[in-house]
């Protein structure tokens, strides 16, 4: 429901001055997105020395891996191909794309008695990206497009996710558009919260098939981002679901229940 | 999307006269609720002999276990409380709420070559129970009135839920909503496909806690199920999220796929 992405993100790495000094923020994913600085901005106010369980270099999920069927590969191979161009010169440049690494944590540890224990938020892990196996779940990589607007994930849905037989469940669809819709607001609004999805589910998703969620901005009214979101199998030809999302730009402050 | 149910057992349990010649069914969960029937209506036509690998006492994921909290606890026997009822004379009789059981497997072979494999099938498990880590994930129970079309869940949100920073995820949350109202659909008018959800976020939920899903029917229009439902606190002073969910009857041929 709630976004952190980059702006947050950007805020954070300036310096610690913006956070309670209560909190003490460890390099987290946010939404699991947009996140791939946190690792270079940790800040340790209030403890000298603290214990890290944790890789400094955490997993990107958005990478392939061998659960990735052909249709997933190619349809990463079409989209990340097209984030770095060659220019006449022969020399790389930034391409029209760009994708988003996905990780499977955010942590928080509070000193200060918040609502949530520490073991809870220690072993907490992001919804889409909780079990280990790959390609039993939810598999995906997300591609934005700052210029048009516009945001891809190829999503490749495992048996792990099935509702009716051999299908996947409404709700793991659900979970894909309110991510997909969530970061790409995220990206173009900075911290957001999910305060509709509205679903229209047309044809029902094979189990182990992978499909596309195309999200573009509809529009932006003071704190709302409107967007829309539309998941088709891998060639275009069926329309799966359509959904609308609308968002709600939030301060750091409401991110961090502080 | 597509929802079975009591109805669709009860015509499986018939006989299996009314299902293709290519397809023989096991003892399957359809969408993991209301299906306890199952087990006893296993029909084998094509085959005489065959091997079972799983337990004929499948786990009924919808009793309490040891990670259930005491919010949990208390709203369950709150609910389980009045589903049996003593009369005057001092005998039994069913209340008006009844708890629906909950299982994790919805299994289909195809002798007649479908389009999945039998692989991704055999491996495949319902969304909301595919992890064996008990209180990690969706901890439910269901109790359904039928006197009064009202259906009510209890859940609790496990720690590999999080979405946004020590709260549940936005799509975990229409997870349970289309589980909860396509459920107590398909309790009201047989088997169901969703046709559309639409969902406001009014307040997280805090990962650890246990909230209460109450649906109703709002209307039945020929082939189309109105309802509604509300997300709330456990003592109800809280109001997380709202939804309408509008499902569309099919028939045993379409969920089959046949």
């Amino acid at each position: 429901m709630m976004r952190t992405g980059v702006h947050m993100v950007r805020s954070l790495c300036r310096g610690p001055q913006a956070i309670s000094n209560s909190i003490t923020l460890f390099p987290s994913t946010g939404m699991g997105q947009l996140a791939a600085q946190w690792t270079s901005c940790i800040r340790c106010r209030s403890m000298a020395v603290l214990p890290w369980p944790f890789s400094t270099q955490p997993r990107d999920f958005s990478l392939p891996n061998s659960s990735w069927g052909s249709e997933m590969r190619q349809q990463y191979e079409h989209y990340n191909s097209q984030c770095e161009e060659m220019t006449e010169e022969g020399e790389k440049k930034r391409g029209p794309w760009r994708r988003l690494p996905s990780y499977n944590r955010s942590l928080k540890f509070a000193t200060g008695g918040v609502y949530l224990s520490k073991i809870i938020q220690s072993k907490a892990r992001l919804f889409t990206r909780n079990i280990r196996e790959q390609g039993s779940a939810f598999e995906y990589v997300m591609f934005v497009n700052k210029e048009e607007q516009k945001c891809v994930c190829v999503f490749q849905a495992g048996h792990l996710l099935e509702g009716p037989p051999g299908h996947v469940h409404g709700g793991a669809i659900a979970t894909m558009i309110d991510t997909v819709t969530g970061t790409h607001s995220t990206y173009l609004s900075g911290p957001v919260m999910t305060a509709n999805l509205n679903i229209n589910y047309r044809s029902p998703i094979p189990l182990g098939s992978t499909v596309l969620l195309h999200c573009s901005l509809d529009k932006k009214e003071g704190r709302k981002t409107f967007v829309t979101c539309q998941v088709t199998s891998s060639d275009g030809s069926r329309l799966h679901t359509e959904a609308t999302g609308l968002f709600l730009s939030i301060n750091v402050g409401h991110i961090l229940g502080v």
